[in-house]
């Protein structure tokens, strides 16, 4: 795969003076056409130490206006980043639409090092390639284009750069921290290589291989390509087909779902409820501190019906938890900021460090939820949130998280005589709006939308709860025993005695 | 994942008879509109046994125009397939575009029941779903709509159906030599099935769950849900635009290519030719009766310029082996009926048997070659052929194949000598046409499509190898060099005894 990539292409410096100006023109005018459009611009560049990867990103900052650049390393080692899933720190930096995100180091250089450590085996990087190509396909399915440039060098050049006696210095002062670690290493490093762009060399985003012994043909052919990209994407429209969702499928019907499985008639005395709720919350509280100590998080999610009680039940947890240990995050439309990126990026930079909780008062599933229903998702990007949602959920289980989710569940009935209590206490009229009435009319076509959301995304490492809610004390101490019998069951028992 | 597929979703048989008229209507609408369209429709039909697949494969076919539907099921164990590369059996089943193929038993059904029985382990099983992921990607990529139903029943209904006491028999007469399979294996096969679903459940290609309970509500259900999905591809308008290769990405002018350094200058007397040429050939056919004997196959491409004397060579490599043991093909324009496939397809289905040799007169590189370099593929089909192409090769070696694949080079001057050579003589002036005149204008063009694909497609696993033919003498002497050195170690030594 890479003799071809040693045959010595080159251009004069010469040359290189004639070619830089117009193609700089054409960069910027391209990076000008791409602040007006609605997608966002991954350049990856990886490679060989030595091949001047830093050195190219230098270059690229100097040809294009830098305001519309982040240009992202990973060469020091974030506490704050190990902490959260290995996706966690990629997310956090992605470009909003219009901009461009350069990133020197990537996704791709921590699977490489490990295989070629052999800190890894075979079935672990498969999975690692499996979740890059998952990662990326979820970007460009979101309209992003990603372009994947891959430096190569000789064995005798890399020795020569990283002794610093190439005869033209391509190198800018190395900012690795193990700048010498493949050294000796060169076979193994190009045997991982060649697997690591075979298995992630996807029709929607290619790899590029650039020869990089020669600094200008580097640069040049780099620019080139990443203009070609750039120019070629902005002619593909994206399809936009909003409409409020067209795939109620029901033969003959309603059916029943999955919420008619929901024993709505469950109801506690308020004598039980007092002693459960205590009961469970105080050992809530050992657990929570338990998870803090053996750095196991929790993430859980809170949705269900208006009127439902969610609010009420969330205070149920956080009151029996101590507030260094969690945080709530209330949802709703997202931000403009938010908006600029891909629908999942609000959420993941949520994520708080190993040990801590985070409650999601509403979430990721308002996707597959409302904006579904309402058609402010297109068909297609509600039908692949499935997926994309699963991949989520898995790599924060990976990581060690504890997923919860809850549909709070309530009778159509039930919904309506808490609606009118609400218009008619003062102290409550505020939390009714119009919508709340538009959503109602909207009943079955949410259920429907509940049925599916729990079939396509309760998955075996995160399942859903469906709670009864019509009770609002059931409820209640439902999820706090959910909480309780799955903490209890995914947390290491002995590390209690530490 | 599967809870909410036991919740008692059923039509009644009136309602069915209502139901049932217009949505078969609108089905033959569409798979009329699918008659005059360039893509194909594929229609897996996965789950549990019991669930009715076999049914509802009846059903679609009794809905729709059987003529343009084509139904494969894998119950026999054909050897012709098994001593073929695993995908071999369902590319040559897929259907041309304008048509149906439904797929009972499909390419999920081994790697589910593999892992049901432990016989593959986890790296093995990410393995076959990213393979799956790749497959389904190239087609749909291709153009075809790929439809996924998967049918779920509970463990209690599977049993009423597998001990036929269904309370209205759902099923035809089985005609599966192991049904009974799964029984006892409930747990296992669902836990299997979540890993696969949510391994392969992708936006180009996502599963549809259906409670198969009630064979009314699962026939319609499945009948919408392709309806739907045939009426929404159909609005999607292919990307086309031709135009002959536009990245032709040259900085400062003509860059060495990897062909610059084979060295031409190489050249073998006429008496060391017969002696090597002599002792490589009959070491070959020993080599090509060990194969046999091994069940190994062999596949070799050879390409090469006009005239560069690839007919010549594979005559030397072919007069080594037993007729029996080899078949040479050769590859001009598609055929009408290979164009209606992918353009894998017509080389997939020449692949020979186990311990055979197949040789390729020209190959699937024309994807990369001439159909780049004169506009017959789109920037966008052929810059992801590589990623194809590295996959087919893969499947070859992984299931044993020797893989050898040979581009014959030669100078453009020497090129002319024989061009004017070939017209002075007779007995050859056929051999000249204007295409050789106009390819030879494109000499540069090929050339950086040759390099790039050495640089792209040439893998550990499958290298390429630059084969120095100014003399033609030397040209064939290293081919059947390079065949004996790759077979012998290719092949295992020890078997020879046998």
């Amino acid at each position: 795969m890479f003799e071809t990539l040693e045959v010595g292409k080159s251009i004069k410096k010469s040359d290189f003076n004639d070619l830089e100006l117009p193609l700089r023109h054409q960069l910027l005018q391209a990076q000008f056409e791409l602040a007006e459009s609605d997608h966002a611009v991954i350049i990856v560049i990886a490679g060989l130490d030595g091949a001047g990867k830093g050195s190219l990103v230098h270059r690229l900052n100097e040809w294009m206006d830098p305001r519309g650049i982040r240009t992202n390393t990973y060469w020091e080692h974030s506490d704050e980043e190990e902490e959260r899933p290995f996706f966690y720190r990629f997310w956090r930096r992605l470009p909003p639409r219009g901009e461009i995100g350069i990133f020197l180091g990537s996704w791709y250089t921590q699977p490489a090092q490990a295989a070629v450590n052999r800190a890894i085996d075979g079935e672990e990087f498969a999975l690692a390639c499996q979740q890059i190509e998952g990662f990326e396909r979820m970007l460009t399915d979101d309209g992003a284009l990603i372009i994947k440039l891959w430096l190569h060098v000789s064995e005798e050049v890399q020795r020569m750069q990283l002794d610093g006696k190439a005869p033209d210095t391509q190198q800018n002062p190395r900012i690795s921290d193990r700048p010498y670690e493949l050294r000796g290493k060169y076979r193994e490093t190009l045997d991982v290589s060649e697997r690591l762009i075979l298995a992630t060399d996807s029709s929607h985003s290619p790899w590029h291989l650039i020869e990089a012994a020669d600094r200008y043909y580097r640069d040049v052919t780099a620019g080139e390509i990443i203009l070609k990209a750039m120019q070629n994407h902005s002619c593909r429209p994206r399809v936009t087909e909003k409409s409020p969702d067209d795939e109620k499928l029901e033969p003959a019907g309603p059916q029943p779902t999955v919420l008619d499985s929901v024993d709505l008639e469950l109801r506690l005395s308020k004598a039980d409820y007092r002693e459960q709720l205590a009961q469970y919350q105080s050992q809530l509280q050992d657990l929570a501190w338990r998870a803090y100590r053996q750095r196991r998080s929790v993430v859980a999610v809170f949705e269900g019906w208006d009127a439902a009680g969610k609010g009420s039940a969330i205070r149920r947890v956080t009151q029996a938890i101590d507030p260094r240990l969690y945080r709530l995050v209330q949802f709703a439309a997202p931000t403009e900021e938010e908006s600029a990126h891909h629908y999942l990026w609000r959420f993941w930079r949520q994520l708080r460090r190993d040990g801590r909780a985070t409650f999601f008062d509403r979430s990721w599933y308002g996707r597959v939820l409302v904006e579904r229903v309402e058609g402010f998702a297109t068909h297609g990007e509600w039908q692949r949130a499935y997926s994309e949602i699963n991949q989520f959920e898995k790599q924060l289980v990976d990581h060690g998280c504890i997923v919860l989710k809850f549909w709070i569940h309530i009778s159509p009935e039930e919904q309506l005589t808490r609606f009118r209590a609400r218009e008619k206490q003062p102290h409550k009229q505020h939390k009714m709006t119009e919508d709340d009435w538009r959503n109602r009319d909207k009943w079955h076509d949410y259920e429907l939308a509940v049925d599916q959301m729990v079939s396509r995304t309760s998955t075996r490492h995160a399942p859903w709860t469906l709670v009864s809610g019509n009770d609002k004390r059931y409820a209640r101490v439902q999820i706090l025993r959910t909480f309780c019998d799955t903490m209890e069951q995914g947390l290491d028992e002995l590390t209690d005695r530490e």
